[in-house]
């Protein structure tokens, strides 16, 4: 297929453009791979922000008011909404994204769902392609929103520079709830809901977190240790009132000093290298399983194995390397 | 490494041989592939059922309730709690496992808590592993519980034959806290705390949903369909109290019910085809990932690649191919 016209309609910002090559990407891993290709040279104008938190945190609200105020500065926005969506859930998402029409119509705004498609590592890998097209589409910033429960949630805010997470008073586990991994790429904590009582315990939760977090060692040798960001920075603490504004000023002042921070220290370079070795083992990944799962529904030698296999004279370690050895690798 | 004796051990069902298994297996895929290579032949005949639940929706409880019914009528039990764990939420995890303290003691019952390590892809696989051993080591059932909210948890949950939920009343977003692919595999939906209040309307929801999810069409032609539990079954609902046991009966009934129903329909023979398939998968992908991975990190090639990355002359897609290439397949 030809994307050069659609690619050029995305360099003259043409919204609809925009909205087409996303959906192909999200697709056809081939698609976004001469896409990608096309586009490359054009991406890293767009500053990309992370935004998770416990269902509940208020998510939805703290992203409208957010997406107010930047584009009453004149900001350009992007907003990914990553959603572990099902048939079952798609109602409460509908909802959340109804609160947010009232931006719908503002030029400077583009709002995409994404849905938890592709189990096999193709989600992280598909955000990563629709933050390339935002970012070259025009965008000062895209907002990566996720439910930041799933390991998924890490891999997709590799990519970006700043984290933040919500978390609410008076509710006790959910910090617990945010999966471990999550917590240790936050930049910002962000307490919503600052007019409820237990603000300030919540506050001091959070803070005896950091303190337990950066006294404990590493034993582990885990590879994927490699790929966390770099961390020099000690998270911020923020409480805001996401329903009047409160403590807006605030947090994008936080914002701010986290984005001068890994430009001066930089950390932005070792990052921006991490990212690139993230995406492609994302890509790589995506591309390995596709053959394997291939191979083991389409070659005829697979069926006897699992008949081996079930008759217990192999088992799945050796069922493994029989198959590793199909493909030629070793 | 000689596993003979701890495997000989084992299968004179001696609890200290199949803990120190279990930690080898979790730590070590080499050595785990050595001991499930000895003892797949000796597997099969403990039945393994999944619990898992919203945060508060008093797994601890029913469990517990659950083991000291199980462990009352003669049974052997083995229990595996996948959990994210982390620093940060030990404290949390070892409360729960204390109020399972009084039956510790029991020499029919082997209790073992997994953390989150090995985010790739290793915990769906190293609980594979702990469930052949506590087969083997002589239980009758094994209860693998998660916390029900990443993907991970439905890959480890492809190896249970019965997969039950649980959900309270009053809680108006439980369903949706619980990962959309696990709703896809439960059989039976217990509705905790049916004291409280709001227990009918609770059951009602989920018949709904479950109406809603039999008239979905999948389009997708997503390959991970094909290793979804073949479904015919109709899921249960049950509402029970696990503080007083009440309505447990009828929770062993349903699944009895449930486990003569997988025997009568051979649905049993296709689902343990798919969960040998679904493990191989697993133990693929972790092999092909070390394999990507220690390329990443040691090659020298790859660095001039990420560099190139960075001054946009080459993208991700085309530094993976050039990867693939360097690893030998195509």
């Amino acid at each position: 297929m030809d994307y050069s016209d659609l690619i050029k309609r995305l360099l003259n910002n043409e919204p609809r453009a925009a909205a087409r090559l996303i959906t192909i990407v999200e697709n056809d891993i081939t698609a976004a791979e001469e896409i990608i290709n096309s586009i490359y040279k054009y991406t890293g104008n767009a500053y990309i922000l992370g935004v998770t938190g416990a269902p509940g945190s208020g998510k939805s609200t703290f992203i409208s008011t957010l997406t107010k105020i930047l584009v009453e500065q004149g900001k350009k926005l992007g907003i990914i909404c990553v959603d572990p969506t099902s048939p079952l859930t798609g109602g409460a998402l509908l909802g959340d994204r109804i609160r947010m029409k009232e931006h719908f119509t503002l030029n400077n705004l583009f709002i995409r769902s994404m849905a938890n498609r592709g189990q096999l590592g193709g989600l992280a890998r598909a955000t990563e392609d629709v933050i390339k097209i935002l970012d070259v589409y025009g965008c000062d910033i895209v907002i990566v929103e996720t439910v930041g429960v799933g390991q998924s949630e890490v891999d997709i805010f590799k990519s970006a520079q700043t984290v933040a997470v919500l978390l609410q008073p008076e509710v006790g586990d959910d910090i617990q709830a945010i999966k471990a991994g999550i917590m240790e790429i936050t930049d910002i904590f962000v307490v919503n809901k600052m007019d409820l009582p237990g603000v300030d315990r919540k506050v001091a939760e959070i803070s005896q977190m950091l303190e337990l977090e950066s006294s404990f060692k590493y034993s582990s040798d885990d590879f994927s240790k490699e790929f966390t960001k770099i961390r020099k920075w000690t998270p911020e603490i923020v409480k805001v009132n996401s329903k009047t504004g409160e403590n807006f000023d605030i947090f994008l002042e936080i914002v701010d000093h986290h984005k001068n921070f890994l430009k001066e220290t930089s950390i932005i370079e070792s990052y921006e290298k991490n990212r690139i070795k993230n995406e492609t083992l994302q890509i790589l990944k995506h591309k390995l399983t596709k053959k394997v799962e291939k191979l083991i529904s389409s070659n005829s030698e697979i069926e006897k194995y699992i008949n081996l296999v079930m008759d217990k004279s192999l088992d799945p370690y050796s069922m493994a390397n029989l198959i590793i050895k199909l493909l030629g690798i070793e």
